[in-house]
């Protein structure tokens, strides 16, 4: 057996604990896979007194994370800070100039700099592994980079966030609105007490950027992301989707359109009787669709100190055993840019509710607008009736449409006197 | 860029045309993910001059497939040639005697030499690749050998079979029998004119048989394989089913127990609420369970022209990068053989149809023999009266109870004057 690789660790949190205890819990194990012993020599944290529950004292203590990453008794660092600059970015920078190989599950940090880490990496033919970074504990980086490398990439899509995951399902199960079943979530620690980074989509942006770059080999371009949260899906939208045999989850998708590739988070309906609207709470999925092995599926816990970990160490054992592949499937050098489609190009079918009052006429006034914009009514669904003054639902479903005619006719649509509350739209994904 | 890397394959039926048209469609993208030019040199098949849709005179050819193996233009072999002796084998111990790596679709081969194969290659360093074998498309080899590695695995089930799972679908759709769905799959194509290997559950058992070793990391045991086909599932059970909240599906299982390894290919019964129970037709799907990064599931084709060569490139494709791993994630020397638990000492809830006559005294017949055997029963469902003489079906869901006492109480049961048929039961595979 070789000699051991010596890892320091940087940052101490949930995660960082989850893999300091993943790998003294099981050394035998990973050596026999890997065929070098992982040990862990050095780490750096901010508390070094805090109870972790785990010791540390037999690792050598780095107060500033740069340290560690210079420390000759350590072989390959773990970047477990977070943060998209800052210590997390200085960490990398300064292991990848020392010339060592980087783990990280930081998906700020990769979303705006990893194709400059990326290069830098690879300039000196290091391993910049992200495995965590991803979709928690599934092998989505592997799989993609390795395991579906004979395929061209058609549409790369998942649900990439646990807490807005968990907050949908829990809305599905118990109609209750986004308000309440967030508070519940915040109360029990499956929400932060400032939720956008999660509920905004921001997150599952970050993370929509690495795949992007993995399916289709160019550089990240977080900026090219269009992002919209769960906030305004309603528990009315909810039931309605259940009605029409769909469901609601918030989708992270990349996607090759004739205009270039489409990158969107946002809550779309998806078939209820297709595999990825069964994936519930806090468990993520990855679609991908490749052009010799079709669709694939990978689901599995998105975040947590044990998935998490899992993946982390991942990396280390492929950095163990020799085993490299580019940062982001194909070389650094190679990422080429590529147009990107805006969202108002996108087409596809829609989910339209207007609240309108119950009077003669008002449906023809909507058609009308539609028509107008091209976009034609696959099916319109009306119930109850309203005492007069009151709104009452009326729930469409289009045919593919463009979203730019969509957004005019929403805003026609919202002018009509009978229309009581601005029309809400969700798209359909199309499986 | 290195040298390029010269294939040789073996079998050009539709698997094997298929990886020639993957590796000739996009030799360019293939060459920027590997590091290297993928290029077949030399094929061999039975019949030179079959019209095969795709050019084959610029290889170089060979009548004997180990007279392939040992041309010095190929520097790794291709074996799609099937069965899991005579040439198939002969090819593969060939090509490692002449050192050169293997890519392999051949479960049947696998499931009763692959421990030998393996240890024959890891002691010349050449890799034994076989993700074609298992799942098809999806990337599960790699998945378990190095994206879970750092998981100790507790239960890795899957459905492997994608005629058996198009047949049980088919059945769950239209609620037809199993003979009317098999003549018309044959008739379609899904099925084989001698369907045996696939609906007898043979063709699972050998996949099973795989991922038992890459997750257990002990030596292929075949003969260990408790194997079930689907013949005896009917439509009246997948109605019961279906009402009782659960889906059947053929699954094979390998699961750790107090008693040593369990592996099973059989009907099961599964909450239809769980993402398996949504991969349907002629799709399969691994559910893998590992101590840290807790469930997830890969799904995809299992089968096909194009999601194989996407498997077998993927193995190319590490061998050109120069990635390896052991052939079953330890070295093979590392295989250590585990006690296997028989089917008898199998625990777990179980679905019970009889048809009895309905009159007095039969359901208490019934319960004091699943009493005697320690039995309990969770539910009980009777529907509907039956004319005197005629039978009425009785379903029953049991407690978690040991196998060797149910085929007991059901021996039984089947002789109570009141039971008119056989009873029939089906696992439950809770999730």
């Amino acid at each position: 057996m070789s000699s051991p690789l010596n890892i320091g660790i940087a940052g101490l949190g949930t995660v960082g604990t989850g893999v300091l205890r993943l790998l003294t819990e099981k050394p035998a194990l990973l050596a026999e896979r890997s065929g070098r012993r992982l040990q862990v020599t050095a780490v750096a944290a901010r508390d070094r007194h805090r109870d972790r529950g785990i010791a540390i004292a037999g690792y050598r203590w780095h107060d500033d994370p740069v340290g560690l990453a210079r420390d000759p008794g350590v072989d390959v660092v773990v970047e477990l800070i977070g943060g998209s600059d800052g210590p997390a970015r200085a960490l990398c920078e300064a292991a990848i100039a020392a010339g060592k190989p980087v783990v990280t599950a930081n998906k700020a940090l990769l979303a705006l700099h990893g194709t400059a880490l990326a290069l830098a990496a690879e300039a000196k033919g290091l391993s910049l592994g992200f495995e965590a970074a991803v979709a928690g504990g599934i092998p989505i980086v592997k799989a993609l980079r390795e395991g579906l490398a004979a395929n061209s990439f058609t549409r790369v899509f998942g649900i990439l966030n646990g807490t807005c995951n968990y907050i949908l399902t829990q809305m599905q199960e118990t109609r209750r609105d986004f308000n309440a079943v967030l508070a519940e979530a915040q109360s029990l620690g499956y929400a932060e007490a400032d939720p956008s980074f999660d509920v905004d989509g921001v997150d599952a942006a970050h993370k929509l950027t690495l795949l992007t770059s993995l399916a289709f080999n160019c550089p990240v371009d977080f900026a090219a992301v269009y992002v919209e949260g769960i906030r305004h899906v309603s528990a009315l939208d909810i039931a309605y989707a259940d009605d029409l045999g769909y469901r609601i989850k918030l989708l992270a998708i990349a996607r090759q359109t004739p205009h270039g590739i489409e990158q969107r988070v946002q809550p779309c309906m998806i078939d209820a009787d297709s595999p990825i609207a069964h994936v519930d709470g806090v468990f993520n999925a990855v679609v991908a669709e490749g052009d010799f092995v079709d669709r694939t599926m990978f689901s599995g816990r998105g975040a947590g100190a044990g998935p998490t970990a899992s993946a982390v160490v991942a990396d280390l054992l492929d950095i163990a055993a020799g085993r490299k592949a580019p940062t982001f499937g194909v070389p650094a050098t190679a990422l080429r840019p590529l147009a990107h489609s805006p969202m108002q190009r996108h087409v596809g079918p829609y989910y339209v509710r207007l609240m309108v009052s119950d009077r003669p006429g008002v449906i023809a006034d909507v058609a009308a607008v539609l028509r107008d914009q091209k976009i034609s009514i696959e099916s319109l669904l009306q119930r109850g009736r309203a005492a007069p003054g009151q709104a009452v639902p009326v729930v469409m479903i289009t045919h593919e449409a463009e979203e730019a005619a969509m957004v005019r006719a929403l805003s026609q649509i919202g002018k009509l006197s009978a229309v009581m509350e601005p029309p809400r739209m969700i798209r359909i994904e199309q499986l």
